[in-house]
């Protein structure tokens, strides 16, 4: 029996994003599955009824999810939308299994197969399936938007009759796919570009891009592509280091993340009132705490003369590219799966496990259970 | 006898430049003038007082204004400041020449000799004091930034690991300053970009940024480093042309202004509403009426699927070096008449009496005398 994949328009207005697009649609009709969205899901996109010839549009969020076998959501289900899942069903998106115990328990106990992109293994074989670095291209892009916007500098060196500009120094702290990201445009901007990340092997991809890195002497390899955390000690000689290179920063971006905890806080207050006036911080890690001390989530904060501007959900102010690169990361995350139109899921994968938040009624993710107590 | 040259601070919180700049005040003081400036100058261009060590600093407009032989203002002197200018002083900066009659008549009655550099003669040897180039460069790159901001779609090539992201196509109309520098930075984010003027010569430069040319086959060079107007059918057959190329771009640029008129309008609600849905239009012509139906000046407004930005004061968003280049133009134009700290003005200097409005008790310009009927 063909599987039916349902799709809900979102209830966020600030959440533009759409999991379904029309090639992958094509593709899923091609495998056999069945695709019903609600009407109005991808308008956030601009994309109409039209642009999708695969898929049955229905006018309620009910009539998608009582025929759903398998919810792609750009976000976690709300209460309503939970309470409505079918028993046994499977849910496949970003789902934020660090946010709630509540929401982990009540998927094992409606037995809902939730595989959480957040916690895809990090294997080569699964890149093609990496929502995290999609999305995370498309959030390192849109910082250095919003901080070129706010800088009240050019960012390249410009040569006009009468002098000449020095370029505006950017510095990213880091370098993970949106930090990386955040660097290429910084750079092709022509501004300066310094890079920092306390994982030393990614000094290499920095300077790879034309940016220097700037060398704190503190190693913090981890696993998983994360940073473990840092001692205390390491902490302090990261921070005088630090400290001088953010002073001469026109710009800051900050996009360290660990996942499932409390983003780490980098950069002290003091060191926000050392930098120049007119300076501008962008925390990409605003959602999770913050990277720099009084940043808000959502919100622009004046530290003196310091603009802290602590955006949420970046990709969705390109929702037409991030929900492209979003889609075709769930397709190839799940096509391997529909065989005949039938969803066959293999419990042996090691990237389907890896990614399993619950199934057969129980929550399955190790870090998470740990993380959330479970 | 010294001459003393006076800067307020701005009334207008949306306007952040400052005429005047640490580096000139030295270069100003090194020649023998004096400076007073109002508490607050530079403050929206995160100057503070002791960024000036040549300056006297004042509490009030009144005491800047008693004193001062020469105002320097980035915006036209508002009524309460025109009736407080003393009589045979000198008034320099963007004046808004076209935009009031009244305050042009009003600055001859006072005898005030009023410098508009939107009147600079545009000649080799001016370049070094054109304002209008310096700030529309500003505003060029600014308009890109916004655009790339509210544009749904990555602007570079991206490839990513389930795919490649095409750039996006951006078209730019009016390849004056702000048009080349919107074209650069549009090329710098990787788009790919359209440029067009009906100044057929803009082609050369429009292509050795990297972008392509629209040819329309219609030609409209003028004078002074402007287009002329258009005839009807000329305008019709560059509608059928630019209108293709408008419908496939991402994201429109205008720029093409004509001074002391109705900016022209080249993008009709038909072509608006042929572009693509999540398309952005960027009008740099807001103030003056316009170059794209349905503009409105500081606002956003959506036609269908497209919205239609109208930014005012561009170079404002970056004051710090709007500034530093507004500052360096108006020192370039003034400093080769300041003699042992006097001003000596050269009537027969064509750069000066190019750019007067009003002397000697008079409206001077043709061109301001014909448009405002004087």
């Amino acid at each position: 029996m063909a599987v039916v994949i349902g799709v809900l328009s979102s209830k966020n207005p600030a959440e533009r994003r759409t999991p379904m697009v029309p090639d992958v649609a094509k593709k899923l009709r091609a495998q056999g599955a069945e695709i019903v969205m609600q009407r109005g899901a991808g308008a956030g996109a601009y994309l109409s009824e039209a642009d999708f010839p695969d898929v049955q549009w229905v006018d309620t969020a009910d009539e998608v999810l009582a025929r759903a076998d398998m919810l792609w959501t750009v976000s976690p289900p709300d209460e309503a939308t939970l309470a409505q899942l079918r028993p046994g069903s499977t849910v496949l998106g970003l789902l934020a299994p660090y946010g709630s115990a509540d929401r982990a328990r009540e998927l094992a106990q409606k037995n809902i197969t939730a595989f959480a992109m957040e916690l895809l293994p990090r294997i080569s074989r699964a890149q093609s399936m990496d929502i995290l670095s999609s999305q995370g291209a498309a959030a390192g892009y849109q910082c250095v938007l919003i901080a070129a916007a706010f800088c009240p500098k050019f960012f390249p060196m410009l040569t006009y009759a009468a002098g000449t500009i020095r370029p505006a120094r950017v510095l990213v702290i880091g370098a993970g796919v949106a930090g990386l990201q955040a660097i290429a445009t910084a750079k092709r901007l022509g501004a300066m570009v310094e890079g920092y990340d306390v994982r030393p092997e990614t000094k290499e991809q920095v300077e790879s891009l034309g940016a220097k890195f700037v060398d704190t002497g503190v190693s913090a390899a981890g696993t998983g592509g994360y940073a473990r955390e840092l001692t205390e000690e390491e902490k302090a000689q990261q921070a005088v280091k630090l400290g001088k290179a953010i002073a001469q920063a026109d710009v800051l971006i900050t996009t360290a993340a660990v996942p499932g905890k409390r983003a780490p806080l980098i950069v002290t207050d003091e060191m926000v009132r050392g930098m120049k006036p007119g300076a501008v911080v962008v925390d990409m890690a605003a959602e999770t705490g913050g990277n720099v001390a009084g940043t808000l989530p959502n919100q622009d904060v004046w530290v003196g003369g310091v603009r802290i501007i602590g955006p949420v959900n970046l990709p969705s102010n390109m929702p037409v590219h991030a929900s492209e690169m979003f889609s075709k990361n769930l397709f190839n995350f799940i096509s391997p799966f529909i065989k005949d139109g039938a969803l066959v899921l293999d419990d042996t994968d090691e990237v389907l496990t890896g990614a399993t938040l619950t199934a057969n009624g129980e929550v399955k993710h190790p870090g998470v259970k740990q993380a959330l107590g479970l």
